[in-house]
């Protein structure tokens, strides 16, 4: 069985961490099918448009797809792409690598994002000049495929066994009390434990002491912010990956931008894209070969050769090269 | 002239730290009328209300407030109060205290947060089975009120001479667009200096090398969540004080809560319940008086005695007598 996979580099180091997850797979014995798209500030540039149609299409029909980073248009790109996949939960692991000077080393989270709506609604009106206002939209069916999700998460892991629902139903009762109360009943109903924290407890208590968390389910924003921060507990954005998962098809990203101070130079890590393609092939039931990349990511982070992030001096091919070899 | 001062201890250990700030204030040689009332989980308990409108009366006249901490019942009873003074700004310094572990403790951040709307705009609906609503509201007048605090702020501080702004405007175009850009164009006009971030990045950035921001100017929930963050970052709530500023009175109160478990015994730390009462002294005019407590609670903190949090075995009483006695 082929697996077409979209592949949209976007901008800056995007263009080069893409090709290196690629190569990365093509050194598998995996019948992919790679067919690569534009998105991003350069096509913008040149066509008026951050995502154009094809790119979009590509994305709602292909099996998977492989995103790299996109500069100022992040939110025209990335936003409609979670849609054309139809992406119902961002699953965001956050932890410490090896050789990362951390602030928070033991800290190893996972965020199940909601991915739909929220203050992401897109919903925003200017009443008056003074008054503008914005929809946030919380439905009980996308609390639930979230909830679904996520006690199937733990349900199948060997490593979790309860999740944290995070949310802040004592100031917005009606909507995140929707999603907390459906969350909870779903995992009840499931027989999974949950605890619950409001987001601003949340954010002081993973600083004080992140190990108490394991698997956080909450909201689009929250998740947004909550995962930012514990990706500067674990030494920052650079080395963590992310998937966004849809009933039929998912999109895979480094949680780091575009990089502009070095991009072009062939010097840019791509550890948080490679895991990410690693998260792909977990995804399309590929969970041998998925572990394979992992471990070699981990051992080449270990023991290099390494990026100048890192304090190396090796190319992004280098590191690439370093990756397969250890396969 | 006497000072109409409304003291509201609430639950927990509110009942403790809010008289230890009221017997300091009472060593100064100021014309004080403190006026007590009631509110939270215990006075529901008994009159079925969180906050008696007697309460709220007294705050809504008083020239300042004293508030403690409210258990379960804390937002029905704060969120009011807040509007009972017409407090249009939250002041949250978050700094790390000399004898506190401190993941960070170079951080040195004053926050600046929005105290009417945003999602705390009250308006949720519950439009179907499925769908509920949260109308998120920012208005220019409110954003402009804001930033002239913060502008005139920064201006009369020799500490401080710009401010961040931020904001999550690439998703709420509309409603965090008519923020940030409201903030910065009364900050231009006055010549103020101002660099702007998104808040997801904020998160990030602040955990790797908070000493890049100081004064923080942003909407409502990120004010909530980001200050709660940097909390995190100084070891915690306990020693942070908070100003919620309107136009004729104010509200002063620690940031962290009622501490079930150590209520009732004289051993809270009531720090940062003294420094809140030594913001309320800036506010009503007494900068020397602010300073003389402030300084007095940090050698306190400093030298002890200390309370158990701090691995002293000293009194609520004995720590209120020690910084009286620096004063
Ligand atoms: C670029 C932006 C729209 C996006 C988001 O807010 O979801 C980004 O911050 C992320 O977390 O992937
Ligand atoms: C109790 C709650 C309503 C409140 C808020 O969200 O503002 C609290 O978290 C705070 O920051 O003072």
């Amino acid at each position: 069985m082929t697996h077409e996979i979209a592949v949209i580099p976007g901008d800056g180091i995007g263009k080069e961490v893409t090709p290196a997850a690629v190569e990365v797979l093509e050194s598998l014995d995996i019948d992919f099918e790679f067919i690569e798209a534009e998105a991003g500030d350069a096509v913008k540039e040149e066509t008026g448009e951050a995502l154009p149609q094809e790119t979009y299409d590509l994305a709602a029909s292909a099996d998977a797809t492989l995103f790299g980073a996109a500069g100022e248009t992040a939110a025209d790109v990335i936003l409609p792409l979670r849609e054309a996949v139809d992406s119902f939960v961002n699953v965001r692991p956050a932890k410490a690598y090896p050789g990362i000077d951390a602030v928070r080393p033991e800290t190893d989270l996972l965020f199940l994002r909601e991915n739909t709506e929220g203050v992401y609604s897109g919903h925003e009106d200017r009443l008056t000049d003074d008054v503008s206002t914005l929809t946030r939209v919380v439905t009980e069916s996308a609390s639930e495929r979230l909830a679904e999700f996520a006690c199937d998460f733990v349900a199948d892991s060997d490593k979790h066994d309860s999740f944290t629902i995070v949310h802040k139903a004592n100031v917005m009762r009606e909507t995140d009390g929707l999603f907390r109360d459906t969350v909870k009943s779903v995992a009840d109903e499931q027989g999974i434990e949950t605890d619950e924290v409001l987001m601003d407890a949340f954010a002081t208590r993973v600083c004080l002491d992140p190990e108490q968390f394991d698997v956080v389910v909450c909201p689009n924003l929250a998740g947004d912010v909550l995962s930012d921060l514990a990706a500067g507990l674990v030494g920052g954005l650079g080395l963590l990956p992310s998937a966004n998962i849809g009933p039929e098809r998912a999109l895979f990203e480094p949680v780091h931008g575009t990089a502009p101070d070095i991009a072009g130079e062939n010097v840019a890590n791509p550890a948080a894209k490679i895991i990410s393609a690693a998260m792909m092939l977990e995804y399309l039931g590929y969970e041998e070969e998925s572990e394979a990349v992992n471990a070699a990511v981990e051992a080449t982070l270990a023991d290099g050769p390494r990026t100048p992030d890192l304090g190396g001096d090796a190319s992004t091919e280098d590191v690439t090269a370093a990756v397969i070899d250890r396969l």
